[in-house]
């Protein structure tokens, strides 16, 4: 049975003496990859219902990378119980992967993976596997490295299958290897993985030797958790976000200090719409129809808005757009969004002329377009600008653009009903 | 050098001849790589820059799953071209995949894997990987069937090194196999991948014989693909989204056709908040610093609607929260948006009683509560309801739950505010 359809039939199970006894039929090795599933108060309410031998054996099944993010999550007392029963190999070896800062590709990695020298033959190559390669979290790939530890190429153990038993490895090896440095960004694993669609990505420290490799799990996992952390952002979620939980499980008290934050700051943003209208008073209540099409046009500034924002973050992020071509964006946003609210304007204005008469049409017309324009060009250079102030572009969330974009929409158009109603002096 | 970095370099040059020169210096087996890594228009070019002999080549050379999305970008009469250029073998299996529904695993699984008979042993397999692997995307799995072709299990190259040569398979396969049908949808491909961490998924047809397999790099496509869409669902760019292109390369009528379409929907459904106001029109001149809590009201409304469906949607989409939950779901975020709706209303209340005096005051705070409350809840219960209806929950767009949440906010403003304000009679 797969590790994660055992973890499946735990979860069904209610009371915890139930989860621990059926954690206990299983083999070390099949619960260290079931353990591995879980979440952390799972695992932290499996950890102190085990025993001190338990937990030993435990912690020296689990792969380092696993065992790196159980110490990430779990409180730092159990962490040192834990500590004081592992085999001082594994302590040092997670004491070293923890050493590495968070999110960084160093917390991920695995040391459990095959180099060989360049000079090895084939059978001795294979021979070497055999014996050393049953802890390796995999050998489709073996590395080649120098005595100093530099990665020099890899070979795939299908290639060794389709070699003669007596070539050498420095003949037979790849030399284009791909891979990534234990200080990167995480983010940078998923996009090199899904660049070059690789399945173990080695890693190399500030001297170019091999320390490490990211398997593909992993590299699945970030990628879900990040996708998660930009859908909860682009909808103004939390600020910091670092909830990929369940939302179904999570305490009430979780999600309503997720969205107070984001909800809180809007509302003071918003604020500013009010004292427009508040300058503009006596325009609106001279001509109160004006009010009629308030919503529309704010709404259509703020839509515009979502959408290019929404288009350029995705970009962005898929590294489709650069952070040097906003001004070449910017020129092709101000084509798209005119042709969208010419468009717009078109459909409205023969509503605003049956509602409020030809001079409010003018005046609802003119300023559809010119919301859409520049709501259009907020949500495009927002983005931008978190990048350039180094920080996440998706923290211009859909709400934040709206909300500016809607200030702004309800500016534009009060301004230009003033000018124009009270040019005209109907 | 990487399929990839040779797209890259292709890309950097501008002369469509030089793209085909640099094309027809690789290999047959490297250009079939670099082929299949193409956009569809750029595979276009060069398909119409090279002579039959070499069409043939290529096709021969690239893999079914590749093939396949090839003829679904290109127009029809090339696809005919090709076809008559193609060797029968490749192309009954090219035609057998087209013919499997639009979206389903049918049209991205490769026919290239190898399968044995569970009584070989471990030297017969070897063999047999060595005499026909080479053609064959993976055989770090090797599947076993029956003489009906009926999937049995699985044995990984890695089991074979460390068994003995006159070890049978059937002893040593797996038989917890995990596999997708090939009419099920591609989006069952990732949800299986990611659960299970596979790199390779088998593929039976509907009498569970093994048909095909579907391999990570394309499930990291579709995953690509499938987020890209999701992200432009939410930002309502468009409500049949299958552009996945690069928005920076996209002409301006393709990007201005995307957006028109949603934007134009919600200008009529604005329409709606307009007609409120009209019903209200007496009660807003008569208290025209209603109006000044307008936006800040119709747009927490709105950002309270984003938030909840953002979270709802990206649980759908992840499987935290089944269609059934709904109920369960809807009481928890009563809950929730009861306290952020509390919140707000006292950030609020302090400047409502120094803008419009203790009554506005009272009438700005219960309208803070209802609307956070309510448009939660709508932005919580219509993804399920596109759910229901069969649709993608995505489809319930950011500006979709905004624009609904704010006509919502406004009318229950305006219908507080007259009845509060009305029977006070200040």
């Amino acid at each position: 049975m797969h590790p994660i359809e055992i973890v499946d039939i735990m979860r069904i199970l209610e009371s915890s003496k139930d989860k621990t006894i059926l954690f206990r039929l299983l083999s070390t090795e099949k619960s260290a990859l079931v353990f591995a599933e879980l979440d952390a108060n799972e695992q932290e309410e499996l950890i102190s219902s085990m025993n001190d031998k338990e937990i030993e054996e435990l912690m020296h099944e689990m792969s380092p990378d696993d065992r790196t993010s159980l110490f990430e999550e779990l409180p730092e007392e159990i962490n040192k119980k834990i500590f004081s029963l592992m085999e001082k190999e594994d302590l040092d070896i997670t004491k070293k992967l923890l050493a590495y800062p968070e999110y960084s590709v160093g917390r991920i990695m695995t040391t459990e993976y095959i180099s060989i020298s360049p000079n090895f033959s084939v059978n001795q190559t294979l021979e070497y596997i055999r014996k050393y390669g049953k802890d390796s979290e995999t050998f489709e790939v073996i590395y080649i490295v120098d005595n100093k530890n530099t990665l020099l190429g890899y070979i795939l153990l299908k290639d060794l299958l389709f070699a003669n038993r007596t070539d050498i490895i420095e003949n037979l090896m790849h030399t284009d290897i791909i891979y990534l440095s234990a200080y990167s960004d995480q983010e940078e694993a998923v996009l090199v993985g899904r660049k070059y669609d690789l399945l173990y990505i080695p890693v190399v420290d500030a001297k170019n030797a091999l320390i490490g490799i990211v398997t593909i799990d992993d590299i699945f996992d970030i990628a879900e958790e990040e996708e998660t952390e930009d859908f909860h952002k682009l909808g103004a979620i939390s600020i910091d976000d670092d909830f990929t939980g369940n939302i179904k499980q999570a305490p009430i008290l979780t999600l309503y200090k997720k969205r107070i934050t984001w909800l809180f700051i809007l509302v003071f943003i918003n604020i500013f719409s009010g004292y427009f209208i508040g300058i503009f008073e006596e325009t609106i209540s001279k001509y109160v129809s004006l009010i009629f099409f308030l919503p529309l046009l704010i709404d259509s500034a703020g839509n515009a808005g979502a959408q290019s924002s929404t288009l350029i973050i995705r970009s962005l992020s898929l590294g489709d757009v650069k952070k040097s071509d906003w001004l070449f964006m910017f020129f092709k946003e101000i084509a798209i969004s005119s042709i969208l609210g010419i468009t717009m304007s078109l459909a409205v204005s023969l509503l605003a002329i049956f509602r409020g008469g030809l001079m409010i049409a003018l005046v609802v017309s003119l300023s559809m377009i010119c919301v859409v324009v520049i709501g259009s060009l907020i949500g495009l250079c927002l983005p931008f600008i978190f990048v350039k102030l180094k920080k996440d572009p998706t923290t211009s969330s859909v709400p934040l653009v709206t909300s500016i974009c809607d200030i702004t929409g309800t500016s534009i158009y009060l301004l230009l009903a003033s000018i124009i109603l009270t040019k005209i002096n109907i």
